[in-house]
């Protein structure tokens, strides 16, 4: 059998940074990202002087240059099919499969090859809020000692270090077929919350972390790419059905 | 439980840092190692205003507190009986044996198991000179993209992650492990054909193959067991609400 290892596709691997407030540490992820050829940054309303800061520092012809801002989580990861969340905490986010960086490398660079994948890291002080973490299919922790939170530059490189190493050839099986992405998700929560709200499902003064917990319920599916439009075409046709017995 | 590996000897690993100029390297170094557990630390030739800084911004209770000084690198590493010196490059060292990190760790945790392994980092300007790296037995390198050289900071960290790393088995997640049972995925697959149904999805004539559509689409999901009742709720409560006053 051949043991040529399989080609990682860095360009299927995106960083996003949640609410950046320290220039020093965007420009400490965009330097490890170079480190370990990994190009995508997108940046999530972040700090406007710390961005500008950054970029300044590093040179307009990098990474930082041609990074992506965007207003919302939801909008930088429109575009993958799976998005995983980084924390250090091992027990507060119970809502999420929770996995250790090196058993959470070989699924991320399975699913790279394939399709686009988003790693997300929080601000520094406050790390991902549990509506961002809503939007992940699940997280990644890097193993700390008492679980102490690590220097932002520091969690990007240690994760690329991980995710960019090659290994030998994981088996894709046939079952892992291209997930939806994103966008298509959160269009299929959008619908199923209207039905839930028609239905009488949700009670009105829960409706927050109603939405939340939903979230995280589509993400768990894993719905196959192939399979979105139809899931939307049902939720549509039921939800316009419920609106009309209102 | 510590997630550092009790069988690793870690007060056997000392970080030496040689002529380190930014006190931010200095602290970003000591915070890294803190975060894998590692507590030892030698400073050789630190410029000693930064030292100094990194003490006062760190605290003086930590391990910058404990850190030793050092006057040359060859009375920093006295007691080490490995020494091992860190390099972004590829080719330049030919006196020296040279490893990959990956490659490099289960030597230095061998060896850390019987006595102290010193693991040198070089300024961040230059690295470690000629005279340095005569001190080390062999070098460790981190693949980076075109040797590239990375942060002190990041550096330590990646190499600390790396050489903390027990190397078990991966596992998959407790929460992810079971899927739906067939009886489960069946009982769905019912209760949403019943909200197409009552919707107008399907036409009566084409109920037969609908149904079957539906049932692979229900499959190709991977609904988790620990998320079917809550499935089974929401499709119940649709379905009741979509046959009120037909």
């Amino acid at each position: 059998m051949p043991s040529v290892p399989a080609a990682l596709q860095l360009d299927n691997l995106c960083v996003v940074l949640v609410a950046p407030r320290n220039p020093l540490n965007i420009g400490a992820a965009a330097r490890a990202m170079g480190n370990f050829g990994v190009r995508r940054l997108h940046l999530v309303n972040a700090y406007s002087v710390a961005f500008r800061e950054a970029r300044s520092a590093m040179g307009a012809s990098g990474l930082l240059a041609r990074a992506e801002e965007h207003a919302s989580l939801a909008a930088a990861v429109a575009g993958c099919s799976l998005v995983v969340g980084t924390t250090v905490a091992r027990k507060r986010e119970l809502q999420h499969p929770l996995r250790s960086l090196p058993d959470a490398a070989p699924l991320i660079q399975r699913a790279m090859r394939s399709s686009p994948v988003a790693l997300v890291f929080g601000s520094e002080k406050r790390g991902l809020s549990r509506q961002d973490l809503s939007h992940c299919h699940w997280l990644l922790r890097i193993p700390t000692e008492g679980d102490a939170s690590m220097n932002l530059g520091q969690a990007v490189a240690v994760c690329l270090y991980q995710l960019t190493r090659r290994r030998a050839p994981a088996r894709i099986t046939k079952s892992e077929e291209k997930a939806a992405a994103a966008a298509e998700l959160e269009r299929i929560t959008a619908l199923l919350l209207e039905c839930l709200h028609a239905s009488g499902y949700i009670q009105p003064r829960a409706a927050r972390s109603a939405e939340e917990k939903l979230r995280r319920l589509v993400r768990r599916l894993r719905i196959p790419a192939a399979d979105a439009d139809l899931w939307l075409g049902i939720l549509r046709q039921i939800s316009w059905k419920l609106q009309q017995k209102k």
